[in-house]
């Protein structure tokens, strides 16, 4: 956690998710780099719209699969951003030669020390961008997603 | 044009902008400030989602009504993402003492030179921001604007 390489990372890994959901037809919007004049914290990593479908991202990226923790006023804001656009949350997790795994932020669980985690087991468990093409609506199966040459 | 005050006095008219759409109602997003790594051109300068509608805008702030001229690409960009967003897109525009006026993209005039521009007499004759709430679908009459409050 912390460190310009782990920031470095994210950010890579952001402009990664930008960029297949462009190719996948979306209009996407990503919050200003920290340091801009705008508090990163008040908007989403990812924003992406594709005909009124509405996909809201909190990045995180890491060298292997692990126990995630998130602030639990971070994801507030996400789930109330995402509640006014009448979309969908997810954390999308980037891991190396795991690809990207996505988790809907209300199945985050609560830790004793009064945060939110995604488990191990879970990021195993996730599906990755075709299940959230299917969550919106977009695509029926994971045959159509396959044709799409993904 | 240009110059650091008409710079400053178009960040002050976005947060502006964005403050009255997030009351009402809207998650919205704002493009990276210039500067940012991301190069700002790619991006609309706010993208406003409410319950599936999507507004997207590109914000000018003037000091008097005039005539406005904008690049044919930038404009190509802006209805290529609300395309994809299946949206409406929009020149949002501030003048002192006048509010906002709001010009649908689609009606920007060709110059001879090549570009497009909005003219001083639509900026006079355009809806403020009840037509925009209405041309989304999001309130039926100018009556229940008012009744907001706003």
């Amino acid at each position: 956690m912390g460190g310009r390489r782990s920031r470095s990372r994210g950010y890579r890994a952001e402009r990664e998710l930008v960029n297949e959901l462009w190719r996948l037809g979306f209009a996407v919007m990503r919050a200003p780099a920290s340091g801009a004049k705008i508090k990163k914290a008040d908007y989403p990593d990812i924003v992406a719209v594709r005909k009124g479908k509405v996909a809201v991202f909190e990045v995180k990226s890491r060298a292997k699969t692990q126990t995630i923790y998130l602030e639990k006023e971070q994801v507030h804001k996400l789930l109330n951003f995402t509640e006014r656009a009448g979309g969908k949350a997810y954390i999308a997790i980037r891991i190396p030669h795991k690809g990207w795994k996505f988790i809907r932020a209300e199945q985050l669980q609560e830790t004793k020390g009064g945060r939110l985690k995604v488990t191990k087991q879970q990021i195993i468990n996730a599906p990755n961008l075709a299940g959230v093409l299917k969550d919106l609506g977009l695509i029926k199966s994971l045959e159509e997603y396959v044709g799409k040459g993904i």
